[in-house]
């Protein structure tokens, strides 16, 4: 027995020596039968997607607090969106924000109500004006973020500009995190893959409303995506992306460029 | 001859005493060979439906005054617009305001500009936060306008929220009038009818930059309208509506509902 | 403890007899801090909406068999989409399918596959013309089954013609169950949502490819649906909805009606 | 004045030397105030996008045929699209087919039909199964053709799968023509930009039901389109593109490409 230990430890750091990028903080799939594939990364055409990165999500005291507060903290969401955030704008992608609004006009007249519509509404979540639609303190906008339009409902691609905004830019894989996972992020994967883009999901920078909630989601990811990632795995990915694009002597920042004209 | 024309007009004026609606005032089609209909209004699912009410259309003064000044005045667009607004709050229908919008860093950063684009982008118009965004003072939202968010590109269809907005009120019926003529308005048409509402276009509460652009959209309003009126027109059948509608001691403004809950 | 038993036994009792409509066969609802509602159907604006039923995802022998084939059987899938079939048929409301189909040529050329589009594009699921893409031999369509456009990736209303077909027909309450659940049932339910149509899930006329991913679909119909609802329970909803339409003496057949014109 | 005469004379014809490209059979911008851009062709980012090429729209002896036949007939539509067709072959690069059609259900059961919808479905075009469905005997699909789902309404990019079909075979710029004019060739452009496609419209690669509407179709083309040519002046472009390609030594027939696996 201690035999067979010894044997597949070595046999297993041997793996992971072999593999390279493999390692104890990449993403783990629970579907067996799911493929696996790495996506390629060209950062001219990648972009950051973030979900609701405002104060009724990831702040506490707002009202849904005591349902996705927990997992929040434990993902340490904030700390991550943060993090890709200023790793962004060093490396030179831009972040598009995809924030959540209402009106007290749809609070008031909206007439069909879903199971989520129902507690947003009755919590007066995302109510344009307020401090619970105010994007986190720590994770204001600067010039390298693109806030679109706010979506109503689930997805910024029913409700907003995501689609023609990604398509100005250029860009033709996502990095998609934010909250919360089995809602937002979860509907705005499925329309970006409808719209044709390569996705990747960044796992662990994401919560929900308890844990089946976030179980869901990553069940769904590991269908939907066309890789799924934690943090950790993506950063190092970028970085050495840009490393490699720099070698090559083709450092361009590329939000920032002059339209054509 | 002279007999002949006296028949004429007989005939003519007998003719417009039995169908009664119809009038000096009403549009008159210059398709032959396409079909009239006169749409039957129930006012719990009718709205209308304006596009691009803002300084840069409709103000004197503004970068596109040069363009569309002149068919603006001439076809009285904010009298008109004015009037249908009035109407609307006092018949109890609510008034959907489509707005265009572009951001400093859309002028910056987008890559894909069609012929209208680079026009719009080169004067920098329906610039975010300024007096050329803003809605025409004559025009300002009340309680009954519903501003939904802007639209890039031509219709908010595809960059906001007008689907799940019209539906979530309940309208069926939509009536489309604003900026501009062969731009807009026809995108927002165009788009009404790939989502099954049924479409009244009025012909002249709109303009266009230019009479070739003007005639161009009125020849594509009578194929893709279920019906095209004149403001006259249709303000005499939504008050008639409305006489019918209390006759039937049915009086209930539609837009304040509460949700149901 | 005996007594205990007893006495919660009694009180439960007392209270499935005073709610009446609950009872063993209804859904149970797994989030706790979920809203329920019950939808009112009004049969004039309701339809039966059916994804995938065809034989790649239903019948013995497809190559996809291995992986949804015990959870298919297991909830007998195809017997309750018959049944439903058949009381849509008789209460006279429509059933919309949506197939799902691929070209050699998408299996071919297309760049961009994600995790679900690997393994689909891997067994040449849904080939037209091939009989894994045929709808399944007891679930034909018949003069009340409107076969919609098929879909490519995962939802109808991206890919196909669901939003105007059921706008044409004046439907505003879907009642969606079919193949598979965490897949295109789920992406159906929440492009259905933006649209703005009401929804009912039927949780147990589907299946998956294994619990993980039926159990997420689960979790997350409770946040899309206006209600979740079992096979059973909606059989008796729409038996119901039908004597009383029928009581007030307004039976009327609505899929086969001529077209104003 | 002769003198005049000329010189202008002179200076016209050295003005086209100097610029080359420009001839007797490009396009020629009614709006004065357009911008004009020549929009710089990437092979392998460059697809034909056709729109309706079927027996009710090219062929006499359609229903349709006294309304759009006239200009079929001079403007030589079908020959054009068999020229281009060829030419796509050729060259490497897809045509994107996007069919019209219609269901005996649809004409027996849909509500809301505008001026267009009443015409096609007194005429019944395009049904499904019928000659006049089918596509023109001149240009039948071959291996570098693909037909999309068929759209109803105007405009495959909301009931069909334009938008992902192209993106797969990662196009970013599409040339543009068919039936009609005014109607699916404009909605298509119009849907095309808001999905951030680069547009060129081939001008007299199309005609429409009577000169109005044709005329109407090209003022808006104008403020469209990325570009509007001729198919003389594309067919000259997308020639001289191949040779660069050629040049340059990266000739890859495109569309037949093994997907990434």
């Amino acid at each position: 027995m201690n035999k067979l230990i010894q044997i597949l430890t070595v046999t297993t750091v041997a793996f992971f020596v072999l593999i390279g990028a493999a390692n104890a903080a990449d993403y783990v799939y629970k579907q067996e039968f799911m493929p696996r594939e790495t996506v390629e990364i060209d950062l001219a055409k990648t972009a950051m997607f973030v979900t609701d990165p405002q104060n009724d999500f990831l702040s506490e005291g707002s009202p849904a607090w005591g349902l996705v507060g927990p997992t929040v903290t434990k993902h340490k969401v904030v700390e991550k969106e943060k993090t890709l955030k200023t790793l962004a704008k060093k490396i030179g992608i831009p972040v598009f924000y995809s924030t959540h609004m209402y009106t007290p006009q749809d609070f008031a007249n909206w007439k069909s109500l879903n199971g989520i519509d129902k507690i947003m509404f009755d919590l007066k979540m995302f109510a344009q004006g307020t401090w619970g639609h105010e994007i986190h303190p720590a994770l204001l906008p600067d010039s390298n973020t693109i806030v679109m339009n706010p979506h109503k409902g689930l997805s910024n691609f029913w409700t907003g500009d995501a689609a023609i905004q990604l398509r100005q830019y250029g860009i033709e894989t996502i990095i998609l995190y934010g909250m919360s996972a089995n809602m937002c992020i979860e509907s705005h994967a499925r329309d970006a893959i409808e719209n044709g883009f390569d996705l990747i999901i960044v796992a662990d920078a994401t919560a929900a409303a308890g844990d089946a909630a976030y179980e869901a989601a990553l069940t769904n990811f590991e269908f939907l995506a066309h890789e799924v990632v934690t943090a950790d795995q993506i950063i190092k990915r970028l970085e050495e992306a840009k490393r490699l694009e720099e070698a090559k002597g083709m450092e361009k920042p590329k939000t920032m460029e002059k339209p054509k004209s």
